[in-house]
């Protein structure tokens, strides 16, 4: 995923997932899962693992050292020269390099360079200017032949900023200098500031303690990661379900609760809150960091899940012509957002671009880079909205399609959330089907890439026609190990894909309640979610006269695209057919665009510069959608 | 008091206080005393009352009319050209022409002009710009071809503002455009904005309701008038003594009480907040005003009184080398000061030049317009700390003169604040003493004002040598009258002013707890604090090269100061011994100068441009300030 990789070193494709336990010095140890390929900078990076680079990942620094213990890493171009033979053996390797294509375990040695910059992205390397800085000043005492105020005393040894001053930073300023218990007075201070605000003056020198919290505040997830801004490392990553689930499981389900009850806005306010505080708790003892030791957070989110974490009427986002309050807010703090951190720690919310273009597509568009490279290269954020990002040389067009519920499961009949027992990779062989599953336990469900796959495979083995229909069983073609398997719940064709909840290879009873099967239905749902993204992106590269073979890279975000399987993607027609190397699954491009907006002020204006150059293309008022999105039904073959 | 009134009308002076029965068309009616000769137009403009005007008492536009219906004001120059024969014989008079010279009563005509300039301080006429302003627009209904957000619909219908909007105002602007209730949409919104933040979106045209509060807050007496910002006009005045004199008369020993307690200093914030809120309440009431439509306040306040009311702690301005925690405070709230008015109102304190020469004279010295006179003026506020400016051409000079307390009445055996029972005013004729008794009751105590002119007066009589010594009651040439008053408490030589609490002229028993009187310590107590001021205002002169033949003029400011007798003053050495009608009371000039601030962003910038400019003397370290304090002692005679 960094800019230079090697290729990859094997002709096979490297598996879909895997395990990476990384055991960091002096640290708990942590098990991530992560695509197939990807390096161990970049994974280490991913999940909150502090790795030493000054480069950024680029090879050159050779100081993300990383040693496997266990499974195999090839030796790359580079590792000869940072480390000798018998390190090589032991199993020493370059991380930026060093690419997972089986299970590992790798201890990752301590942090030895205080880095100006990180990586973070898609092999984004993002010099240290975070908002927030400390800056360590001993005062001269006062006199009577000097006695200017505490607050010009701090100003005059600090000539470079003009501070603008609350009252609390001027009440904290009084006190330290004059400790009420009857301690000494120290004129060594701290003063901790956010922009141009003074947010707080600390006894002695605190400059090595400077936090900050990046959230991806998804419809479904809400992730968290804690950095250390002193040295653009990350601390501790956590996340949990959006706790506004009960609400429902979209956008618009949550936007109608709040026209249908006044009070649900101030519950859904609430539980966006308590969500993101927790996780501010989780990281905070996770990382040994104390949370008033946090000065900023930033936000990446959806205009829907943005409007209710800040407590604002969402409902003209719900209804034409789609109107959102504010694209930005200015002068946040974090207590805006229900966070409790450092009393006066500020927020940075990432602005929209629309209603159905939200903060979080902003952040994944800083993230990937997608104004920063003149290739033509279309990312895809997947989910039950479904963004659009189209770059083609200095243009940059966006837009929406209602992809609905089918990726995340609720629309699907056993369908599930990615979690343990999910069917996350199928694979269909002859007469027999492959299932992965996370967690490696019994299958209970059909995670959305489980899904995508499946039908892929089944189209695949002439299971699915080209127009979506499941073929039936006695059909011509199809082997018996898999006719056994095209079975009736009711009056609906299924395709049985395993014993729910039973051993790989048991036996199949007789009652649907047992099996784990996908249903006619099932591929409709599918079909109609995969037109609608497709008509998305064919509509925008034919706005710049492009078609799907212009391509140069497909970026593949979300929780769910980045864990999509390219060929099977390819297969049902969700993406451009291109090679599936330009296919790249590009993580959590939210979470590091907001992490990004916290490292470096000069994101954030690249943030706000990108909200001014992109053009939104609004599908739903133009004329030839509906026959497109039909064009786009089928399933090529 | 306005800049060019007419001479004083007759020979003998006016009664140093006179009481005048304002009665506002539709309002209720209300009596004020006031220095004799101050006009009906500054008393009333002193005293919260509007009064029509548009050249701010400069005898130009004529709309000053008032009707003396009882008492006589002489027939100004000006009176015949703004009015008939009849309407003159009718009581009708321009009230910035009228001095009032005996008690009266007064009609006031309703408001028929909308100012644009309001008349506040010492004959200051001021431009309206408060920092809010309110803006009525009608916004264009969103369409799905105009998707702008809401706010950007507002930032386009106000082209010329460039707003900073935090999120209460987009929660606001979202809720008033698409009322909860399911009411109708209105687009017509007034936007309510304070210097360049959007604090509020109200529905409809809300242009004409716009009030800000200026507050005094001093040590002894908390004032609060109640603002139409969008006239300028006052809409009510109230007062109350300091909730935290329980603490102390003074700064020190409010000071003293944090060191000891380290709870003191929230309990004298909290006192500080009720005050405020207290007389928020009051003017709201009386004026008939919502606490959400006061949108701004302002104050003014020594040093000490606004770190208290802020919470800092005030220890450093106690001890040398006596420094403030700041200045001045930006980005202040009304809730900073425990008031609660609209949730946003923000809040201007005036900035202090020094720990003793606080905002209440920086807004003093504002209002008197010292920094726009090329004249040699002196600027004497008497207190318990008295503050002292010189003007002189372009140069500003400020120093502070430790009074101590006996103005207020605290070191003085009979002493009492200005209350109704109190001796403002102390004559000796021949063998009588007169005295004026605030209320024209019975006196019970004297006040600071009495206490001068008693000691000015007993001076005057040979009861009180140069040196300060009270004569014996046999020395020559003390009439019997006045000798059988000079008697004995205890060891202690007292001069008896009256029976305490009995009617003029009653018998004086042989109880010294009858008497009302003034003892020798008292006279010291007094040649100390003039010895100070006088010492501080020399010391001015001298730093210019000057003496006090060249003072043009002498403003006396304060709630006491205002109430001196300037022949006493100047009997007693107390200020310089210039001619009399060229010592001016200058009124509350620190709540005239936070009236100001509010009514004019220029005003505000003035008083900023003066703390730039003036330079602090700094008595205490000067080696000669204990030798020019001792000749400084002696009363001249």
């Amino acid at each position: 995923m960094s800019a230079l990789p090697d290729p990859p070193s094997s002709d096979p494709p490297p598996p879909d997932r895997v395990s990476i336990r990384f055991e960091p010095d002096g640290a708990r140890p942590k098990e991530v899962r992560v695509p197939g390929g990807a390096t161990l900078f970049d994974a280490a990076s991913w999940n909150g693992i502090a790795v030493d680079s000054t480069c950024g990942g680029h090879g050159t620094c050779k100081k993300c050292r990383m040693r496997v213990v266990e499974g195999d890493v090839p030796v790359s171009r580079l590792d000869p020269r940072a480390f000798s033979p018998d390190e090589l053996r032991a199993g020493w390797r370059l991380a930026c390099r060093a690419r997972a294509e089986q299970d590992l375990r790798v201890e990752v040695p301590p942090l030895v360079t205080r880095p100006k910059a990180a990586t973070v992205g898609v092999g984004r390397q993002v010099i240290l200017r975070p908002a927030v800085q400390k800056r360590c000043v001993t005062l001269p005492e006062p006199t009577l032949s000097d006695q200017r105020t505490d607050l010009e005393r701090l100003r005059d040894a600090l000539p470079d900023l003009e501070l603008r001053v609350g009252l609390p930073a001027v009440r904290d300023l009084a006190r330290v200098l004059r400790p009420a218990d009857g301690g000494a007075a120290d004129f060594t201070v701290t003063a901790v500031v956010v922009d141009d605000v003074l947010v707080d003056v600390e006894p002695g020198d605190t400059t090595e303690r400077l936090f900050g919290i990046a959230f991806d505040l998804g419809t479904t997830t809400v992730v968290a990661t804690l950095l250390d801004l002193a040295t653009g490392t990350p601390v501790a990553v956590a996340s949990l379900l959006n706790p506004q689930q009960p609400y429902g499981a979209d956008v618009i389900t949550r936007i109608s609760a709040t026209m249908m009850d006044p009070d649900s806005l101030g519950r859904l306010t609430a539980l966006a809150h308590e969500g993101l505080d927790q996780l501010v708790g989780e990281v905070c003892a996770d990382g040994g960091v104390e949370r008033r030791e946090v000065y900023e957070i930033a936000l990446a989110g959806n205009a829907t899940m943005v409007h209710l974490a800040l407590g604002i009427p969402p409902e003209p986002l719900g209804v034409a012509p789609f109107v959102m309050a504010s694209r930005s807010f200015d002068d946040l703090v974090a207590a805006d957002l229900g966070v409790v951190a450092h009393p006066r720690a500020r927020a940075y919310v990432f602005p929209a671009l629309g209603a159905y273009v939200g903060g979080d597509i902003v952040a994944g568009a800083l993230a990937s880079g997608m104004d920063r490279d003149r290739r033509i290269r279309l990312f895809i954020d997947i989910g039950t909205n479904c963004e659009i990002l189209l770059a083609a040389g200095d243009r940059l067009l966006a837009t929406a399609a209602p992809a609905g519920p089918a990726f995340e499961g609720a629309a699907i009949r056993c369908g599930m959330r990615a979690a343990p027992g999910a069917v996350e990779g199928v694979k269909i062989s002859d007469e027999d089907v492959l299932l992965q599953v996370i967690g490696d336990v019994a299958p209970v469900g059909l995670a959305g890439s489980g899904l995508v796959d499946a039908v892929a495979a089944m189209v695949g083995a002439g299971l699915v026609d080209a127009s979506g229909r499941l073929v039936a069983a006695d059909s011509p073609g199809v082997p018996p190990g898999l006719a056994a398997r095209l079975r009736l719940v009711g009056q609906e064709r299924v395709f049985v894909l395993a014993a729910r909840g039973a051993e790989s290879g048991a036996e199949l009873g007789e009652d649907p309640a047992d099996w784990l099967y996908l249903s006619q239905r099932d591929i409709r749902e599918l079909q109609f979610a995969k037109a609608a993204i497709a008509t998305g992106w064919m509509l925008l590269l034919e706005e710049q006269g492009l078609t799907a073979a212009d391509v140069a890279q497909v970026l593949l975000a979300g929780s769910f695209g980045s864990y999509l399987s390219p060929s099977s993607a390819v297969r049902i027609g969700l993406v451009p057919e291109v090679a599936l190397l330009r296919i790249v699954s590009a993580g959590n491009v939210a979470g590091e665009g907001a992490k990004m907006a916290l490292l470096s002020l000069r994101e954030r204006a690249a943030a706000q510069a990108l909200l001014e150059e992109v053009h939104y293309v609004e599908l739903s008022d133009r004329p030839d959608f509906n026959d497109r999105f039909v064009d786009r039904l089928a399933f090529p073959v």
